[in-house]
């Protein structure tokens, strides 16, 4: 395989994408429907077209890159991922998987191999959901989920609507139904390359991922309400304190995700906003987020269930309020094992040490599995790290995902 | 005592300062050295020269009501309080004890009676210490403790230093020096009616708070630092999460605070900020705050040393580091006994029920304690309210606490 994958290519490609960002010196931030965003999928089209693809942006601002299949009518085999990035984020998270996908349509070339199957090469618009609180945006588009109630109903922080800030990109809102495909009928598979995000390669010196599950996901805001005293005058016993209940139920979860125990289980509170915030006045409101992931769902409902009845235990000892908010409920999504055994045979034919992992952030496969057959393949993370400007992953990785790629598509789909 | 203290006159004045607020319909909101303050400098002058004072200014921007006492140069009996507030705060905290005083003077003006003393109401400036993060700045300056470096050093948070802010108010920094009182042979006693802006009056239905002692505080910002990962990504086991080390701590405070005992210890974490405050990062930095107080400067020692031991083990087990920054650290201070029995003693006379208590919130008497006899009245707070726009205190209440300080004046220095 060195013969046919070019490590140097993808990372001349991958840097030539390093100028798109709207925060320079301070990693990759490109927002969706921004300029920034528009000059990326400029140069991205230019990129697919030299490496022979037919280029086609669709009503919701995803780019296909297309090349010819030599059965007729045969589906597509999507390789897709995102553009998009989040604020002072890394230049991998999204990108690399087009670049690889796109070095793959390069080394069938070289090969002058024609794959029965048509190849698509999708870069798809604001999975990172980072400028309107969404996500999945361009696959939910394409499978036909986004209405224009949607593009009116989410902003930024600007309180620009998704529709309007389409209209300033350059496409019409109103044409959203038009990004639906008929995917049933025109995608074989949905092939994803993405970085691992988290430390478990690395630290197991495992070349690939084959991930074989994204994990479920309930995400929650959690308020509890106290009293705001003085902090000087109030004594102990007449406190309504919400930072003392909302600490005594966030020191413990971290407890109930170990016990919960199974792989993939995790449980976070990543944010917490105190009111009013002053050093001498006793919080009167504490809200946290409570972030639980897991492949399997009893996991994830046994933390929620801790979580809510240490609240009502704390609460209601010191006459404190609380209300949960869901914000998400997503069930695992499990990948298709078809292409897993082809991915799994691939590395062991190239010597590629693997292993089968679930996915603990979401995707766009996440969107797709239930519906196309679906995988990923990750890539080792620097130090786990991701999301920042630090995130790193080897030229040289990237090229074995393109070639255990390659190989699986020439080996099964020629 | 009924035909001479008037509540209406006491309510009138009150209300009559209800309008200096850059905040209205949102609560009071006097900072120093503003347009607000120099309009409610003017009123409360032409109140206490209607109540036969005469009225200067010192160079700290303090107001001062004198009237001549009967024996030569006797040095002065001062009731002090401060006419600045918070932000969105009510009428009563600081403004009250002013307004008593004015009214004990008009007593004894009503009475005819002149006390061997003169007596001075003095308005301080900037006692909450609100605009410049400071505190107790006009009662300091009168202590000779407030020089221009200090002027220059502390700025608001638009960046202007209490140096220019004095100019623009219409007053000389260089001649802070000026406000100094020569107070060993000037003052006899210092004398402070405040609200109690606590619940302990209230829910046991005591009419007037003698206060013994101001209690010591110590208060601190922790900072504890962690690893900023992936929350999907990362397993439980490989995670620094500042919030878990953070809420473990957090979710003792108070109960060391209770363990250590004795009325007028409390411990209040009332501040928390998280970095970078994403639901879906693990937390890299929680930085809270630590404010503890008590009448004894062991029982503050105790639970510090109680922070500090389980901040350390926590972090060391996980890998976290931390830092402690103390903000402050004021000894408590004791009132003065005579001044205490006398105040019991006119209690008993007129019928007022009453109870010693310490001050869980620092006053301008924190200062003067150790260098002049100084001694406290509380009124009672609705519901233990302060700092807020629904602070109340009846004005009925604010009447016994000048039918109590005229009898004990009268009693004791005619």
């Amino acid at each position: 395989m060195d013969k046919q994958v070019s490590t140097a290519r993808i990372q001349k490609d991958m840097e030539s994408f390093e100028r798109f960002t709207s925060t320079p010196g301070q990693g990759i931030t490109r927002l969706p429907f921004t300029g920034v965003i528009r000059d990326c999928v400029n140069h991205l089209t230019n990129l697919m077209k030299e490496a022979g693809l037919d280029v086609r942006e669709d009503a919701a601002g995803n780019v296909y890159g297309r090349t010819k299949g030599s059965a007729k009518n045969a589906p597509a085999l999507v390789i897709g991922s995102h553009f998009d990035s989040v604020r002072f984020g890394g230049n991998f998270d999204g990108l690399c998987g087009i670049i690889v996908g796109i070095e793959i349509v390069r080394m069938l070339r070289d090969a002058g191999i024609t794959l029965k199957n048509p190849i698509e090469i999708m870069g798809t618009h604001d999975e990172e959901g980072m400028r309107y609180g969404t996500g999945f945006f361009g696959v939910k588009a394409m499978m036909g989920e986004i209405d224009v109630d949607y593009l009116r109903r989410y902003k930024d922080s600007d309180g620009i609507s998704i529709y309007e800030s389409m209209v300033s990109y350059g496409l019409d809102p109103e044409r959203i139904k038009a990004a639906k495909r008929d995917y049933k009928n025109e995608i074989a598979a949905f092939l994803e390359i993405h970085i691992e995000q988290g430390p478990v390669l690395e630290s197991t010196n495992t070349k690939l991922g084959l991930v074989n599950c994204i994990v479920g996901m309930q995400r929650f805001l959690i308020t509890v309400t106290g009293r705001p005293d003085h902090a000087g005058t109030t004594p102990m016993d007449m406190r309504v304190d919400a930072m003392e209940c909302a600490s005594k139920v966030i020191s413990q979860v971290s407890g109930w995700a170990k016990e919960a125990g199974g792989k993939g289980t995790v449980a976070t509170v990543g944010f917490a906003q105190v009111t009013p915030n002053a050093m001498n006045i006793i919080p009167q409101e504490v809200v946290f987020s409570l972030d639980v992931r897991s492949k399997d769902r009893n996991c994830i409902e046994k933390i929620v269930g801790n979580v809510r009845a240490e609240l009502e235990r704390v609460c209601s000892e010191k006459g404190a309020t609380f209300a949960i908010d869901e914000k998400l409920n997503v069930a695992p999504a499990y990948l298709d094992e078809n292409l897993l055994k082809m991915f799994r045979e691939s590395c062991g034919k190239l010597g590629f040490s693997q292993m089968q992992m679930p996915s603990g952030a979401g995707h766009d496969s996440l969107q797709t599995a239930p519906e196309i057959p679906t995988v990923m393949l990750f890539v080792p993370s620097k130090g786990g790290r991701s999301h920042c400007a630090v995130e790193w992953t080897e030229y040289s990785d990237l090229a074995n995902a393109a070639s255990v790629v390659y190989d699986t598509l020439v080996s099964n789909f020629k």
